[in-house]
């Protein structure tokens, strides 16, 4: 499968994607997942995709072909980042006209997904997702960050962390730790990693690598991340349990908190606690 | 939806249910989605579930009915848990049989899975994830926790935290973290919270709690571990970019990592790499 996150925040954009693709977990693959529009000082337009990697190598293709010299044309034209969403939307609707039929016969789902971001002239930075059906949703203040693929594990750290004041510097590393807790929850994610911070209004690629298992940084993060996490979660202190009451309780009338039992057949419709049970009144626990 | 964990120690095993059920997002409730089969002294079995709620009702339901006297009849008189998650497999093909037809005819799917965990007598405790098709799978020291429902967002920090050795309530820490992850990512999952801790050999409930929003424990790991988390990030170093070379570079022959570039049309095509890129060798970032 895939992870991919795009933060946007008001220093730049941070982009980063896995390069593991799998059809079944007997055919592993690398594909890169990151593909750039540039021109420098004038556009810088990134494109994400997860889901059906037929579907999504064909929509970049339709998008590379397009080289029109009529304005909005083509991502090396379109005026502004809402036509260049438009524009991998419709590229994603005419590879969908082309493969329905076949895909209908055979079952296979149209699943495709793409992030696009980034930035022409002068208009403000912008960052989209794209869905399978072409129409798409761009990020915001609130929300100032788009996932594909397998993004549930690595939600949680970015939820906590990221907000539009985060630093490039700072987002490129929650990005990191975000994508090493979905790697170590998912085999279905895998290095190499694509990593590109956008400089606002630079219009050009000024910060990109390229992440393999050798790299220091990301095993620092690994290692560290980990590390600390089990340290934090070492030092906050553990449930102290009291107890509800003393003796033999009766359940019905006791105010404590009691799980759901079934009832006993053939036996005491009341059960009574064990006198060494630990209930739990609200909020002493 | 849902999201219930059960972890199996070496010290006992601990379950936490959410109790939110939603139809839709206007039409949200709550459920509670653990249920105990007990008899002080001989049997403590705690079922969780996930999925459509009629199903997971039913196969309560049925489960409750079973009162009968023979041997591996009802979870009141299975001898081993082995049985007893067989049993909940059956209750669910009991179920579906029932239900198969009318499911089919509306299109929905029979979807449900079910944790059970316990221990019977003087066999060791057993935990097992029952799935709709009624076949199971058990847990070990390998893989000693199971998930249903929304698991993904919970899942890193107990991946990285639970061994068999984890004591009772440092693992119910683990799982209220793991809980808290994933009510912040996603609100299909709500308190208040089921916890249940099972002491070794006890044969009883003799740890539970309902957790509500006025819960100082919870609202203690609520406020703490997001904070940590966020201190633990700022610790972090933050990534440093060095300078990949100087003055323009021909992609094509630079040893540098550089993104996948969409060829210019029109233009030519060698990208020229911007003076100020810094692109990145493998491990020096």
């Amino acid at each position: 499968m895939t992870y991919c996150v795009a933060i946007k925040l008001n220093a730049g954009m941070v982009f980063l994607s896995d390069s593991r693709t799998n059809a079944g977990v007997d055919l592993v693959n690398r594909f890169r997942k990151m593909t750039v529009f540039e021109v420098p000082g004038e556009r810088m337009i990134t494109l994400m995709t997860s889901g059906n990697l037929s579907i999504s190598q064909a929509v970049v293709q339709e998008l590379m072909q397009q080289s029109g010299s009529d304005d909005n044309s083509s991502l090396w034209n379109v005026n502004n980042m809402f036509q260049a969403a438009r524009l991998v939307g419709e590229a994603i609707r005419t590879v969908y006209a082309h493969e329905r039929a076949a895909f209908k016969d055979f079952g296979v789902e149209f699943n495709v997904s793409f992030i696009v971001g980034g930035q022409i002239g002068s208009e403000e930075m912008r960052l989209f997702q794209v869905y399978a059906a072409g129409n798409f949703i761009e990020a915001t203040d609130e929300n100032p960050y788009f996932q594909i693929g397998e993004a549930k594990y690595g939600k949680p750290i970015v939820d906590r962390v990221i907000t539009p004041e985060t630093s490039l510097d700072e987002a490129a590393k929650c990005a990191l730790i975000s994508m090493d807790s979905t790697l170590r929850s998912n085999i279905s994610v895998g290095l190499p990693l694509d990593l590109l911070c956008y400089e606002k209004s630079s219009l050009a690629v000024t910060k990109f690598t390229q992440i393999t298992v050798d790299n220091h940084y990301y095993q620092m993060i690994h290692r560290t991340w980990g590390a600390r996490l089990r340290e934090v979660f070492g030092e906050i202190e553990d449930p102290t349990w009291t107890r509800g009451g003393e003796g033999e309780l009766d359940i019905s009338t006791s105010g404590v908190a009691r799980p759901v039992f079934a009832p006993r057949p053939h036996g005491s419709e009341v059960r009574q606690l064990n006198a060494n049970t630990q209930y739990l009144a609200q909020g002493s626990f």
